[in-house]
């Protein structure tokens, strides 16, 4: 991190647009500015109020006569530090959105003295001048990424310290615990428990209970993050395009009345609620001696494996109609069962609006989590959605509980654990408090390394800002 | 136009980035803004100053409770009427750039009484609202599409007035020649000529000429808007590929200083020194009695028939060891020669490297524009990059003459220059002052057209402002 310098880049996102946005961030940000910024109104100086917009002309010398020629008109927005995203003196440069403009302001800051930003160093440099902790900054770029409103919801509590505060408060608990073991070592020779034995107990299960809670969260916030993934086991005439299509459209349904905005449809990624689920679809588990059809079915099984969740398709009509396909409906269902312990499966009496539903009740009424539906009258469809979210402990979300969704604080939470269980043990077995003392102080980098208040790894740190996009 | 509602859209592009941009203009900006921004500082009030920043967050109502629940932390700029782009009262709301939020954001400004803004409808309030003419708001939406240096210099200027304060100068010339001549016709039945008659003949010459150096700018105007075309003619083994690599990387070395920005490539489409040229890959004008050649030769003389430059490649070095070749390559420029009289052709002995150039001079000196050239070793390649930008009459961009890119504007001049003719023919045929004094005031309806400042058909604004982007 080369903080003397001065950076520049392009932060909104590529291509044509109505407007642009290039961010000048560092030391020299006024004196480079200055000399390619022309305010249209006389008098004017960028440096003396923060928050402050200026109206003129970006500038740049062309040829050996260093004739002035206008680059574009533009809007500055100044910023002077620490009151700005990095927390060094910032400018903002709106211009127009050609493309043509955007390389040539950044070309004329560039021989001004300013370089290219490396991805996410803005926000590293917001890290390294104390505006945020790293998993503050972690979660501006799980912000920018948001595709739903519960990732949304959570990078945005996370940006605002929740997370942060909780850890905080993790660590002043154990910075206490360790005062206390520390004070009985230094009057270790005069044999007195300072610390009450049960005290310390309670102290360390209270820490214990909240890692692990936070640690329980992960799975929601895994699915938050990443989606759920659900596979889907149906003969290929069960109607699993059709339910797929449904559920499409009722994810259309929530965005349809803000017009004009568009969004990239991956296929078989659908948010419902807020949540999104990776459909998975599978080639099915029909008995079969034919080879390459079994290899399918290994895959399939594969495919499930790797699923939470396992939506199991049939066709009422048929199974209530035809007493083979009745038998292998149910043959398939056992077999699931008997299979996945680990998976929810959910069955599904697709086409219901032209099967005998008394029937399908009697004779899969006695299986947990039937759903008949109709995918194509789309009945029953509500009844799925709710299944589907009851998969995601949306609880944690709505109570406003802190939810761990990245992997790094995870293993780090992880570890810290561990480490507070040794202390336990030390603890119980009477052993040094040497050796309590190096567990807690452990515990205490560990819980540290979350936001940063310990000294990273600089490839850590790299890891972490390499994944923003330039321009943050 | 629905001047009184309150418009929003995303201005910057459309998709993932560091920062997005919304814009809200019209009356109840700050009624509506008010409503969903919580400014972090205490007892800040938006309305008060213009050109001022403020860090808050958006906010909206969830649920039946109408809970406030955050949907980001943004920057505010504030612009208060007439002081702003549209001159109505402005906000521009500076996001994280996440498609969701952007999304989210729209919403709530839908919900609390804006609509989303058409294209291109910021930038006609502009002009309803006398922040521009007509002439320069079109210049807007080109100085957004501009990809080269000439068609960015041209939109500047035109955006920056240019374009329009001549066309206020000639209107100015025309209403004074109108003033004489309705004076004389009030006067008209005491037989006295108070117009000098060769003063107003030669004051109809200096608008006539005015108006003829602009329309003879459109050639140039049009070629720095739309790009050159060049037809490319030679046989398949001449080199052709190699020489439009070689174009393409003189191209990239002028912004290969600036990383980190992309262009779409456009096959073909290469900018040499500001200006665009589109090359036309053609099958050759060998002579044959093959059915299918031949019509691909059709094709050939079609192709080159629309361009403005041709460039006859060959092989030198099989031209000076081949007599046959020679003889060929001979009778095909001659063609050429005969054929297109309104193209300028550019011979380029290719392979310069590898033959005689003695030779070539002796066979080929006495015809025009022969340049020996080497695609591969790069020799001769700044002579061909001269010879094109000679053809684009770079002298007016240079002087900052004002250069007509617009069809539309072309058009109303050449409408102009009729009524202007036809008025010079009555005054010459002493024909009577009434049918005079129409065609200057049609002359300058038209000249007003371009400018915006007679009423302009909504038809027309239409189809200007719809080609905008939505957000300008």
């Amino acid at each position: 991190m080369r903080m003397e310098d001065t950076i520049c880049a392009l932060s909104t996102p590529q291509g044509l647009g109505a407007i642009a946005l290039i961010r000048v961030s560092g030391p020299d940000t006024f004196t480079i500015v200055n000399k390619v910024f022309r305010p249209f109104k006389k008098g004017v100086t960028l440096d003396v109020e923060g928050y402050k917009a200026h109206f003129g002309k970006i500038v740049k010398g062309e040829g050996q006569s260093e004739r002035e020629i206008t680059v574009d008109e533009v809007v500055l927005t100044v910023f002077i530090n620490p009151h700005s995203y990095t927390g060094e003196d910032v400018v903002e440069i709106s211009c127009h959105g050609s493309v043509y403009i955007q390389e040539q302001i950044l070309k004329v800051l560039l021989e001004n003295g300013c370089r290219l930003a490396e991805p996410g160093e803005y926000t590293m440099r917001a890290f390294a001048n104390g505006k945020m902790d790293l998993s503050q900054a972690e979660a501006v770029a799980d912000l920018i990424n948001s595709e739903t409103k519960a990732a949304h919801q959570v990078a945005l509590q996370q940006m605002r310290g929740g997370f942060s505060s909780e850890i905080k408060e993790l660590r002043e608990e154990l910075i206490n615990f360790a005062s206390l073991i520390e004070l009985e070592l230094d009057f270790a020779e005069e044999d007195v428990e300072f610390a009450d034995r049960s005290q310390l107990t309670e102290l360390l299960t209270k820490i214990k209970t909240a890692i692990q809670r936070l640690l329980s969260s992960f799975d929601t916030g895994n699915v938050i993050k990443n989606g759920l993934p659900v596979a889907i086991v149906g003969a290929p005439n069960a109607g699993k395009s059709t339910l797929l299509n449904a559920l499409l459209n009722e994810e259309r349904a929530l965005v349809s009345d803000v017009e004009g905005t568009t969004r990239d449809a991956i296929e078989d990624e659908i948010t419902l609620k807020g949540i999104r689920y990776r459909f998975i679809d599978t080639a099915g588990i029909r008995e079969t001696s034919d080879k390459v059809e079994s290899m399918g079915i290994q895959r399939t099984f594969e495919k499930i494996e790797q699923s939470r969740l396992v939506l199991y398709l049939f066709d009422a009509q048929k199974a209530t109609t035809d007493n083979q396909r009745l038998a292998q409906v149910k043959e398939e269902i056992h077999k699931l069962n008997q299979q996945f312990r680990q998976q929810t499966i959910l069955l599904m009496a697709n086409k219901i609006d032209k099967a005998d539903e008394a029937l399908i009740q009697s004779e899969f009424g006695n299986y947990e989590n039937l759903i008949p539906l109709s995918a194509l009258t789309r009945q029953g469809l509500d009844d799925l959605i709710t299944k589907l979210t009851e998969q995601v402990n949306l609880g944690l979300l709505h109570s406003g509980q802190t939810i761990v969704t990245n992997l790094r604080h995870y293993d780090a939470l992880q570890k810290a654990l561990n480490d507070i269980i040794r202390g336990e043990e030390s603890l119980h077995s009477q052993l040094s408090g040497d050796l309590l003392a190096m567990d807690i102080r452990e515990a205490l980098r560990n819980l540290g390394s979350i936001v940063g208040e310990i000294d990273v790894d600089q490839d850590i740190l790299g890891n972490i800002f390499g994944r923003f996009c330039i321009g943050k």
